[in-house]
């Protein structure tokens, strides 16, 4: 089975930690025998332990590359979406790609799933049985349905048809859409499960949509006609659609993890970072991405989170509602992840027509950023920590911390970390904006690294 | 009347914005005419109102002098304590200093009030009443005191006998520190008021105190002996033990700034610096130093401060004890201001034997950062605003937006701000402390400059 894992969003629920730069799925919010993970790197932890991760295909959103590079490596080829539409058009892509780019024939089994639930990993053996459930019966799409324990009125419900066939699976019979409280119960009573996003189908099945709806089944013409694709999700334009259609039930934990709420009853500690919560303060959490502490004192039942884009301090049970007070109080984005390692602007400044940004970076081990140029901005690289190289105008030289490299406008530069390697960078002049770059060859291409600088994409060296 | 401000106090129950470097009464938290102030700027404006403001003298805890001299300029002699004890203690060291370097005579009459106290104009027109009453009533001690509006049990009663003198002053009976609020209701009615710090008395009654004691009333020897000097409050040490005192009533709102709660109640918006609050959190304030937005969303009650040392959520009503939580979470004081401007720690980081911090500072127009060298440090300036002039090993060059300066360890070093001069300053080496510097005269004291180099003892320039 070939399996999409569908990573596009960019939602601002989880606002300040989760921003344009790095969607909640990205947060390593969650533990792992004791390190930090997030929903992706959990995800494919899992798939991989049910032996699900070989034949995986990202479906991102634009400018998450490097993003997902940094967290799970190479660890399958990532379409980037020109622009975020919605499920349909993702998928259709990445179909489309699976067909003439890697040379998937109509019988090849396609899963689709998302990358920021949260499930036990019997969830992934269950996704496991779908391709033998969806040949044995003959089904045009095979889901996964969550056993509900409670009539939640925020997800979709697939109604079945009793009893269960021989093999456990069920026929679906219809789809209701966040139905209230005492409907859903009912349906649950019938033997309802909740929608959880995970569908198989053949890619026969797909390209057949697609040739119904007069679009093509060649990547490069799809991505051409990309904008013109209905934004409309995969659900709706296909699956409530669609007659033959099975569904395996999962009866173990699963949650779709897009609050404060919902993260925070995940968080196996109080505090997450540096922070304190006093004892009269129950059922409250800090999430704490800045190097100064947070203190809660006699407030239960918040969330606390702090990060470089700004510091939100929520009801828990209220949280969902946040994105309504985002645009309040949303600035750029201050904290990025990149193919070379991550940066967080510590000030910005404009005085007249001089403009300045400090930056916190660190290239990981053996990265690099590549050799480019900038025509108005000069920068200034003070190393705080770690060794590497540097490259000015042709000349490569050792730096280390205490390491002052002076780049004027015009100059070519590049950076190479031998061990992580921590800059204080400041940007400074008339536009710092990256649109005046100049790209050159990287001076280290021939070493293991892998560069490319922020805003600027750079081909995928898999 | 020479007025003794008291300002020594370096509490904790304003963290994070209040810290060691900066007490309570620094905070720029109150506004006059659309313009941020502290409570020591709102005191000397208010003394300056009232015809108070000419005769004043600063007894300040340590480190305090450039901080005064930062929000007042040179209103006042400044003496900062040799080390914090109590207020018979600064008290005693102001009236000496009173005698013998001002030349006072015992009929002088003193003042005392604390800087952090927060009253209406009216209170400082009472205030210039005590010196006459102290007279006319042949008293030792005339207090002000305050009107209750309420049976409070924080606070210190001046029980007085009734009915009031002809001129409406009173003879005060006893005094009752923090009574029940029951018992403060019988106080109450039968005519108390609160004690609020401020006494007048002739300089010779306070000389008188100081010979009993067999303290001497010279300045520089009460200076030498200040460590042993009893660690005790005026009020218990001289006040309650002295018979004939008067209290002038004063009727207006009057009110002790020691908690978040009481401060924000002064607050004229709900959000101080940059964040929102959402309208279902009601009662709730943000009082923000950082330069990232606070959100806070439905959450009633609480303040929210935040500043380069932390932030802290709390209940408002239950603010008075989070100096109990402030153990858990306090780190290195990150802001300061000083005598040429002020200074944020925007990370400090340790990596092996290399410690480095980066600091963003401001150095106000007319001002600097006098001569001097590390012996292990080394800095590098970016001026990122404003114009000025460095002086490295005695050379002097202009810097602007965009300059860099790079000072190894062993070199002389100045800066001079033009107009006010921001820039990132990064100190890195084996050890950053500033025990290793070396102060030499100031390339620029000709000019109309204050300088002073941080933790560093500057003779006052007055």
């Amino acid at each position: 089975m070939r399996l999409i894992l569908l990573s596009g969003g960019a939602g601002k629920r989880l606002w300040p930690l989760s921003n344009t730069n790095r969607p909640k799925q990205f947060l390593p919010v969650l533990r792992h025998e004791g390190k930090a993970e997030s929903m992706l790197q959990r995800v494919c932890r899992q798939l991989s332990g049910a032996g699900l991760g070989e034949a995986l295909l990202f479906s991102a959103g634009l400018g998450q590359r490097e993003l997902i590079q940094g967290q799970v490596g190479d660890l399958a080829p990532i379409l980037e979406e020109p622009e975020r539409r919605d499920t349909f058009p993702a998928i259709s892509l990445a179909s489309a790609y699976l067909h003439s780019k890697e040379g998937c024939g109509p019988d090849e089994i396609v899963g689709v799933m998302p990358v920021d639930g949260y499930a036990e990993d019997s969830f992934f053996q269950a996704l496991g049985k779908l391709p033998g459930v969806l040949a044995d019966a003959g089904a045009d799409l095979a889901l996964l349905g969550v056993t509900p324990d409670a009539p939640a009125d925020k997800f979709g419900y697939i109604v079945t048809q009793q009893p269960a066939e021989a093999d456990g699976c069920l026929r679906v019979r219809a789809f209701v859409e966040k139905p209230s409280a005492a409907r859903a119960q009912t349906l649950i009573d019938e033997g309802a499960l909740w929608n959880c996003g995970v569908f198989v189908f053949r890619l026969g099945f797909l390209l057949g949509e697609l040739k119904q709806r007069g679009l093509p089944a060649d990547y490069d013409e799809l991505l051409g006609m990309y904008k013109l694709l209905p934004r409309q999700s995969f659900d709706i334009e296909v699956v409530e659609r669609t007659k033959r259609i099975v569904a395996v039930p999962y009866q173990g934990r699963w949650k779709d993890i897009g609050t404060w709420n919902s993260l925070s009853e995940e968080m196996e500690q109080q505090v997450s970072g540096s922070g304190y919560v006093c004892p009269d303060s129950s059922g409250s959490r800090i999430v704490n991405e800045l190097d100064i502490p947070v203190g809660v004192w006699r407030v239960p039942n918040i969330v606390v989170a702090a990060g470089p884009d700004g510091i939100l301090v929520t009801d828990r049970e209220a949280s969902a509602g946040i994105k309504d007070m985002v645009a309040q109080v949303e600035i750029t984005p201050r904290f990025k992840e990149t193919g070379w390692g991550r940066k967080t602007v510590l000030t910005a400044r404009r005085a007249g027509e001089t403009e300045s940004l400090t930056n916190r970076a660190v290239i990981s081990a053996g990265r690099f950023i590549g050799y480019h140029e900038h025509g108005r901005r000069k920068e200034i690289w003070i190393v705080i920590a770690g060794a590497g190289e540097a490259c000015i105008d042709g000349q490569t030289f050792p730096v280390e911390a205490g390491s002052v490299v002076v780049v004027e406008p015009g100059m070519k530069h590049a950076l190479l970390a031998y061990s992580d390697l921590e800059l204080i960078e400041l940007q400074i002049g008339r536009k710092i904006e990256d649109s005046d770059m100049i790209r050159y060859a990287d001076p280290w291409m021939a070493k293991e690294g892998k560069g490319g600088e922020q805003n600027h994409e750079v081909p995928a060296r898999r």
